[in-house]
């Protein structure tokens, strides 16, 4: 049995990312991966969802300037073409990330990985079981979506978004269960490729984990577009019905579709790991719990959707950096994220960073809010995109989080994400140089206007 | 005769942001303006160009999918629609310009205005001439369109940028003298239209004032597109012939289109200002010499493009600010813009702040480069647009200097520019937790990137 200075178990962001990093710092490092390297960032989920909105975004370009009259004409995407280049930039991305891993003396061990023993992982490969030993166990097995009883995807008409990723035909009409951003990305991917949208939430609001404003300007854009939306309201039951996918509401309405995406949440990959028996605890739906240092037990770390700080892949990547760091002696504190951006991608945009107003005003912050709508920013009159607006929340006179919904408004990520991790005072803002004209002055109108209290 | 705090000849985005923030700090105000609030910016230059840009973007965004064929169809703009609509916006934000400014107790003066007498400004009004006594003058009277002999437009196929921007039809091909920033967006705008772009510049590369390899990617995405490009050859002259632009090179070889562009360069508003009398000295093409504080005479400032030391409307802005905040006595050191970013906007778009490479070396400054290709990020996948770079320029181990160019890089602006006023190391990024995925990422590559002597 060879042992690792590091063993990893999964080749998503997370996992990926501390293999590269261990073993370009000279760890003996071994990957341990049951699928594919990628993950579901790569496979399932940002990569190939930002493709098909890549792919037609042009169409809403036009669909915006055409309510103006400006511009008239017809895009037609063919679905079977982009689902191949999907495919084929995938697999090629998969490739390189392979080679990267060669070359830097990664051992990508293929199959199922568990400890058997603290110290060692067996792993299920395809030539029978292999044992690695390790001094330092990363866990970063992420996780996979979620279900209801009743509400579950059965490989036909109803789909979670691995499914509908993969799916042959884009279906005339998509019933969408679940209006966070994993829903509201498909869903606009889909309404861009000719799909009739109905989509149903329990909650009352689409994307319910956001500021309530970015909700509302959210439902009134999609309604624009025509989208059904059935929210606050209880699903008994999807099935496959023949051709369709047919949902049953809990007063017994009965709508249907092409086919239903079930998007309510996802799940962690952390059982069968057989970490319990290190120590390792879990939380909410099966979350590996860590401490400050993202320990989860005694040389086993745990990074990115498992550990369910964060679901998105930078906060896994950046958590793995951590560890490898801890690892290597140059890290003792604490893991800190700072304030870590989240995005939901099509038209509009989503972008947040740091508190909302609510969650400032819930660690007991005397919290302010600034505003600033894109009515009144000369690019998103250009791109005749002007719904939406940037809110900055202000704690002791500094900005403490900003959200934005609107098209194009994700390219305030980075700058947002860094003024929010700086503190910025509105002088800050004044003495900065926005270039004009450009969206990102909306940020700075948000920064400048008057404050209101929270 | 009044006398006034500050009086501001040229209500550009230098002089209106000058009154606007003197007047909300309670100095009393004159705003002299001879032709539209906004100048060049928001009615002949930026704002115009920026409302093409934006309608036609949809045209790209379906070519470069087309390409890959993941879509096909055709867009029709309808010109004299997006004509109609550029005024109106054009004029409504005029209006709330002026709104302001009444509401702030800026008295706006419709005129030319002249300094008469140290500390009294005359104006040519419509009612005769009126004086205004200052205490200050802060002078922001723009540029214009520049012409060389024999390439000087004639108002009727031969146009300058505000001819163009006015123009009633979008001719089926055009002719554009100089391939600059100006030029380009143009010729970008008109392409999507459906002009054939035939650019003609002496100098031997696009953007000859950017980063070389730069001006490579600009080339061959435009070549790509059909464009012909005559780089490194002299005009004779350009006219009028009929009903076409006919361009005559030094060699005698003609060509011609619907119509020509002359697009080489700016001149500055600064004769006839009476300047002289006060001390005022000019330098290049009639730029108004200012000192490290902005002083162009005693009691007289002057900013933005009449002062030559960026001709960007940003760059007019913050020059402003700190003249006002100087004559309040809340600025006392020397005006210091730190890295001004600097956009070409369509597809590709270029993006610099900082220094580029040959002009740190030129500092006697040791320069290293890192940069990252487009083609490897995501996102650039997505929106089938991987031409382009992000490229940055290191000096004693800082970032000193950023340039990109490809689709979408503008969106580094601020981020960019702020990191080089902060001066990152490769650590800095490496700490920074960047989106994925985002086009932002390609930065980030770039500065991780191995660095090579420039």
């Amino acid at each position: 049995m060879t042992t690792y200075d590091l063993v990893v178990l999964g080749g998503g962001p997370g996992g990926y990312d501390a293999a590269v990093e261990a073993a370009a710092a000279g760890l003996k490092t071994a990957l341990v991966e049951a699928n594919e390297l990628g993950g579901t960032c790569l496979n399932r989920g940002c990569i190939p969802t930002k493709l098909w909105l890549g792919a037609t975004e042009a169409v809403d370009g036009l669909a915006a300037q055409a309510r103006l009259r400006l511009a008239s004409g017809e895009i037609r995407m063919d679905f079977a073409a982009l689902q191949s280049r999907k495919d084929k930039y995938v697999a090629a991305t998969r490739k390189a990330m392979a080679q990267r891993l060669a070359g830097l003396g990664v051992d990508l061990v293929a199959g199922l990985g568990r400890v058997a023993a603290p110290g060692s992982v067996e792993v299920q490969t395809a030539d029978g079981p292999t044992a690695l030993g390790y001094r330092h166990l990363l866990v970063a097995t992420g996780s996979r979506p979620g279900s209801f009883p009743g509400v579950a995807p059965d490989g036909k008409r109803v789909l979670d978004s691995t499914g509908l990723l993969a799916c042959a035909e884009m279906p005339k009409s998509l019933l969408v269960v679940g209006g966070g951003f994993i829903g509201l990305e498909m869903a606009q991917a889909a309404h861009r490729m000719g799909a009739k949208i109905i989509l149903v939430d329990a909650l009352p609001r689409l994307a319910g984990a956001e500021d309530p404003e970015v909700s509302k300007t959210l439902e009134s854009v999609f309604k624009r577009q025509g989208w059904d939306l059935r929210l606050g309201v209880k699903v008994a039951s999807v099935a496959t019905r023949g051709e369709r996918a047919v949902l049953e509401f809990e007063g017994g309405e009965e709508i249907s579709a092409g086919a239903a995406l079930v998007a309510v949440g996802r799940r962690p990959n952390s059982a069968g790991l057989g970490l319990e028996a290190l120590g390792a605890t879990f939380n909410g739906a099966g979350y590996i719990q860590t401490d400050a240092r993202l320990l989860a037990a005694p040389d086993v770390s745990a990074v990115g959707d498992v550990g369910g700080r964060m679901l998105l892949a930078h906060a896994a990547s950046h958590q793995a950096r951590y560890v490898v760091r801890r690892l290597l002696g140059e890290e003792h504190g604490p893991y800190e994220s700072g304030p870590v951006p989240s995005i939901l991608y099509g038209s509009p945009e989503v972008f947040r960073a740091g508190l909302m107003a609510g969650e400032a005003k819930a660690l007991g912050q005397t919290v302010f809010v600034s505003r600033a709508q894109l009515i009144a920013n000369p690019m998103a009159q250009a791109h005749a995109a002007t719904a939406g607006f940037v809110k900055c929340v202000w704690s002791e006179g500094k900005v403490a989080g900003i959200t934005a919904v609107g098209a194009g408004v994700s390219r305030l990520a980075c700058f947002a994400t860094l003024i929010i991790r700086q503190g910025w005072t509105r002088e800050d803002a004044e003495n900065f140089l926005f270039p004009h004209p450009t969206l990102d002055e909306s940020l700075k109108a948000a920064l400048m206007a008057d404050k209101e209290a929270a």
